[in-house]
């Protein structure tokens, strides 16, 4: 199959076609009108707002990366580590806060805009926000499948070229040429996602504690206490609440689904090779997500709505743009698994692989629309959470805790049943053959979490479309547009509540499919390491061992990864345990910065003379608001990456190997149970509170208000900081483990392997 | 060492003296005067409510264990199970439910009492309350060695004696006589083990909802809403929350630390003929059981206060007893050691097993004392948790699950530390050969479970002695007596909150060891069942396995228990779910009870005239809120124990032993991890409270205290019901998946193993 290598070219054209597209729907975006003075003005603190903000992460976020190009660098000369790992973790970092600067630059300039079409009819408003969250979505998958084509390209073209010696030397090895290629290239393929996780653990993290910061600050003692309602002039919190909105649910967002998606495809490029499906096997990834970029903007165009739409049928506007796009990917991935894999194997393992890839998508569908069942106001857990309210605060948080914890059943039957099927269908066996034929499961597993996320152009657009349209409301609730303009607003940020909750339910289960898949490319790269050093092969396979080939060693390393086996039982508690601790770390950090802002808040009602009573003349001092949240978000995002990238190496150095891939297992696991109560948990608080402020259970300024903002309140740093942060932490942590595979198996204290 | 088989008398001889023990601390109790007429009439109602309600419960109960007796009595008479099961199961239950109504009628009668003797002096009130703990404390340990005892003597000396079938088949095949015995007697004990756990799992759960229900509704209503102070009399919630204080802190408790118990005991015995230990190594964790009970007695003697002791030297009373105890049974644990397998091995190895005991002993303390770290308001994390009561009880909330999270990964660094030092000092080793000698590592896990229990005399009657001591002083606020009895009854009450949080430590700590040690338990009944079954065994270990004996059947087994094969994969993370899906109904099941007990107290404070103002003759109807408490924890107690029983036999039919094993280490993992989150958020909660009430942070009646409330509400089903509930539910899973393994085994969907 490897004169079907030109296909690869798809790839690049299809990442410009997704860039230029993000372009043109930019450019669209900044031909709309902007709106009165008054707008422009709190348009225009918004934007400086977030300019500052994201200043002064990629400062912070520069020092760390500097700091791990110097020790990534040292590892390199010391021979742990190819060369090009270094600027393969640079690359990675930069394109993921590339993506999220631009989609955050084009979100603070379409908010006034969407307010002011909003004013017009719903339609414009909705065309425009939904403009604003595509150049989010096409931004970050045509940067994405660019900077995967330049490391191809680059990789394959012009240093592992045929002649190369390292090339050369497997070849003796019995690898064909290209085989060989794609083993080399996978360590800096892999590197670059390290750089692209690490970035978005900054910008989640980072971006989460202010967005939540402000949120919890402003709702706190300006709705709670004073009684004013949210997005009021007078709360000296609010710039700072819609610049959270940009930096945390915009660029945060993008740089965390960056990762997740290039995290997927090259998760399955690792894999290829050992699932025998060779360069064939490795195109399939990345030309299914190329595909996805071109067939995502044709779903675009089907996002329109009539004027005075119902809510139902907004919904049905941006679902049908999703549905048509997963409707062409499947048909997509036919064509071209038939096309590559077809005569690489047989028909059946072709059309097995494609299943694979049907199943994520399908897996990524079912678990968005029971996200969007337990936290919608539609249906009836949130409308019993709202209720539970009537008793007070502590009633509400219980439940929506239950809530959460309730609502994590069904997606991990899904994820379970997405991994058994696209392990089965790509050729993989259960029981007692099973080792024989897993590593062409697990690229499965790989391929079911590329097509989770292959329509993630369009998917992205519909999520991150929502921030937009709350900035929007915001303005017009600030610059006294008419109430039915703020009508039309809600009615757009609600839909994008629910169209966010689908999107995080993505998000977290391709997170989990990934992260299952880098936990074997992970063992394939210790695999690998083994077989060039025999002195470590036998120590830790044991002399007896006759294990040679990287099959074997694999197939005896995994006898070890067994739960009996008390270093991996070790690292799988404490990998359960991370998540928590990295979730207590964000969630402290939240807590902290809202603390500094409640009381800043406090000190200028007080101060200011007149500014509560709306006099005119005493303004609110919003910029000191914005800075205490920068400072505290930068502040506090440097422990919890510390723990993302420290973790694996300690383990790995005290426990081992068989340490890690328990940790590993653990993580994930455990993480992902926990991402999705902190997430559903968190939107389903926000709805409730939104259904009793529509006037359900007394109403606004109802006892049953102030309980359900409680519970908002606990709800916001879940869902918004700590719940998807995990996402990105499991991942972070394999990736770690891959690069430092190295250096781990050298140096171990408990021994063993 | 068959030889040795006398030393097995010291087991019965010594859970007599426990029970005698308890019996003179019970007749000590009731001997001591109660009080007045007012106080005699409270702890009566007290006392009718308790009795009532678990009236009800083994009602309920019984209808459960009579479904679940002819459930074992069919699977008995089709060769699924051995005749003695279905009895074993009913023996468990029924010792477990003895144990905590035990507990519960003494320690009804001990508050009042408790009350009045501090009235008189507090060394009297300390003495009072915790002979009361300690009925509840060696009844435990009692009966729990009696249940042992009587099994031991009827399956070894009656049914399998020297000739009989099984015995001598099994002896054909190469065991010696009392090897065979060991392994036949297992089966039994475990179930014995299962019907402890179900009983347990009702006790806990449904107390744990009565105890909060009440506790809940008497808070938000009582204190918050109507500003009343706690235990105040016009509360109608108040006899219920006392009542709930005896079922659940007393009944509930003394089941779920029954089960625990005997559970490392059993899993241990379990584990001791693979680990080649024979008859020697099943003794060793009996033998060290019993001399706990006997060394506990001893320590009772030391724990007595000065009149006045300032509360650090109260606590140092209850250390004392605990750590003169803890010294003495290291001591024993040398000697039992030596005396049993120093020459069955070799000198290293017997010592190496004491290594692992007292690797138990030492993590228990251990945790026991960052359990108080963390909840303890002496300690930094509470007091800062108090404080962030300042910006209301949003932040407080935040603050108190970031708490509870980060505290879970010091316990897990210790349980890790204590299964690898366990496993290798107990013969295991780790790396490329450590298949070979993991049975004896493992049986080192188990003893270590054993070894951190083995003071539950006299740790449990430190335990259970709070919430007489909260009776207490509940009864005197009641009855009116004066304000330095209060003060006295409340110095016990806050010691008790203390002691309760290290005996929680240890009732997760020996949940996680237990659990590990029952998960190489379900193997080994795997394997064995394997070997009576050929065609199954070809089944699930494919037709080119050569394994036969059971020791190779095991080290086939293991290697597909590795974390790379997908259905393995799958149950780790349902298991990773389940703890989360169980805490969810209970809490859920709180927040149902407590809200109808909400609304009943509201309902009493609005229409019986005169009530909150307290004009005579305006009582409450304590009996109806009581009734309502029975009610919910009756119905609310069903759902979670069929998840516990059902979980194990869904995912064997579907995934196969594979993925048994596979939920049984990700619910431990996990389960652990969320337990001890839960438990010590709330205990932190609760403790900020109290700091808040002791005048710090605005004291009483602040803004902050109200916020501190709703804290305190949120951690009490945290703490009292969803928290401890998982422990039994961890070690439930493992008993049931050992039960019902040749179901799992013969009927299975996926295929494999």
């Amino acid at each position: 199959m490897d004169n079907m290598e030109f296909l690869f070219w798809i790839v690049p054209a299809a990442s410009v076609c997704g860039l230029l597209f993000a372009l043109n729907r930019g450019l669209n975006v900044l031909k709309a009108p902007e709106g009165s003075e008054r707008m422009v003005a709190i348009s225009g603190s918004i934007r400086k707002g977030a300019n500052a903000y994201l200043g002064r992460q990629y400062k912070t976020v520069g020092i760390f990366f500097a700091a791990m190009f110097v020790i990534l660098g040292i590892m390199s000369f010391l021979g742990f580590l190819t060369p090009f790992v270094p600027f393969a973790f640079l690359s990675g970092g930069f394109f993921s806060g590339l993506s999220g600067f631009i989609g955050m630059k084009i979100a603070t300039a379409a908010n006034a805009r969407t307010a002011y079409a909003s004013s017009q009819n719903l339609n414009r408003g909705l065309r425009v926000a939904f403009a604003g969250g595509s150049v989010m979505g096409f931004t970050v998958v045509g940067l994405g499948m660019l900077d995967l084509s330049i490391w191809y390209i680059l990789l394959k073209f012009v240093f592992y070229t045929a002649d190369n010696a390292a090339v050369l030397q497997l070849v003796q090895e019995g690898l064909t040429v290209s085989d060989a290629q794609i083993q080399l290239m996978s360590q800096a393929m892999l590197t670059f996602g390290m750089g692209a996780s690490s970035m978005a653990l900054f910008a989640r993290v980072g971006g989460g504690i202010f967005t939540k910061a402000a949120d919890v600050g402003a709702d706190l003692v300006g709705k709670v206490e004073a009684g004013i309602p949210e997005d009021d002039p007078r709360n000296p919190a609010v710039i700072a609440d819609n610049v959270g909105d940009n930096v945390g649910d915009v660029a945060g967002m993008g740089a965390d689904l960056y990762e997740s998606y290039v995290g997927s495809v090259i998760a399955t490029i690792a894999l290829a090779v050992s699932a025998g499906y060779g360069i064939a096997g490795a195109l399939v990834p990345m030309i299914i997500a190329a595909a996805g970029i071109l067939i995502s903007i044709v779903g675009t165009v089907f996002v329109r709505c009539k004027e005075n739409a119902s809510d139902k049928e907004l919904l049905g506007a941006l679902r049908k743009g999703t549905w048509i796009s997963s409707a062409l990917i499947a048909a997509a991935a036919f064509a071209a698994v038939k096309f590559l894999l077809a005569d690489n194997k047989s028909v059946e393992a072709g059309m097995g692989v494609c299943g694979a890839i049907l199943s994520g998508l399908v897996a990524g569908v079912a678990i968005g629309f029971f996200t969007e069942y337990y936290t919608s106001d539609v249906y009836k857990p949130t409308k019993k959470l709202a209720g539970s309210s009537k008793t007070g605060s502590a009633t509400i948080i219980i439940s929506g805790i239950s809530l959460g914890m309730a609502s994590t059943a069904i997606p991990v039957i899904i994820v379970g049943i997405s991994v058994l099927i696209s392990f089965l269908c790509a050729g993989g066996s259960f029981g007692a053959d099973f080792a024989a034929n897993f590593s062409k499961g697990l690229y499965g597993i790989g391929l079911s979490a590329v097509g989770m996320l292959s329509t993630l152009g369009i998917t992205l657009a519909t999520d991150a479309y929502g921030p937009i349209a709350d900035n929007a409301g915001g303005i017009a609730e600030m610059s006294g547009l008419p109430p039915e303009v703020r009508e039309r607003t809600d009615k757009l940020d609600g839909l994008g509540n629910t169209t966010a909750a689908t999107g995080k339910g993505f998000a977290i289960g391709s997170a989990a499919l990934t992260a299952l898949a880098l936990i074997v490319a992970y063992i394939d790269e210790i695999a690998l390491k083994l077989k060039e050093a025999p002195e470590l092969l036998h120590k830790i396979l044991g002399d007896g061992s006759a294990a040679q080939t990287v099959e074997e060693i694999r197939a005896a390393l995994m006898e070890q990864f067994t739960l009996t086996n008390p270093p991996v039982l070790v690292g799988l508690f404490i990998g359960a345990m991370l998540p928590f601790l990295f979730s207590s770390m964000t969630m402290n950090a939240v807590g902290r910065a809202a603390q500094s802002v409640v009381v800043e808040v406090r000190r200028q009602f007080k101060e200011i003379k007149g500014l509560l009573t709306g006099e005119p003349g005493a303004e609110a001092d919003y910029a000191a608001c914005v800075d205490i949240c920068t400072k505290g978000a930068q502040k506090e995002m440097i422990a919890p990456a510390v723990v993302g990238v420290v973790s694996p190496l300690v383990v790995g150095l005290i426990l081992g190997v068989n340490g890690v891939v328990g940790m590993l297992a653990g993580a994930t696991a455990t993480g992902f149970v926990l991402a999705v109560m902190m997430s559903n948990a968190g939107g389903a608080w926000d709805n409730a509170k939104k259904h009793i402020e529509a006037g359900n259970f007394g109403g606004k300024h109802s006892e049953e208000h102030k309980a359900s903002v409680v519970g908002d309140t606990v709800g916001d740093p879940f869902k918004d900081t700590s719940g998807p942060s995990i996402n990105i932490l499991i991942k972070l942590l394999s990736m770690v483990s891959i690069v430092f595979a190295g250096l781990v198996l050298s140096v171990n204290l408990v021994g063993g392997c």
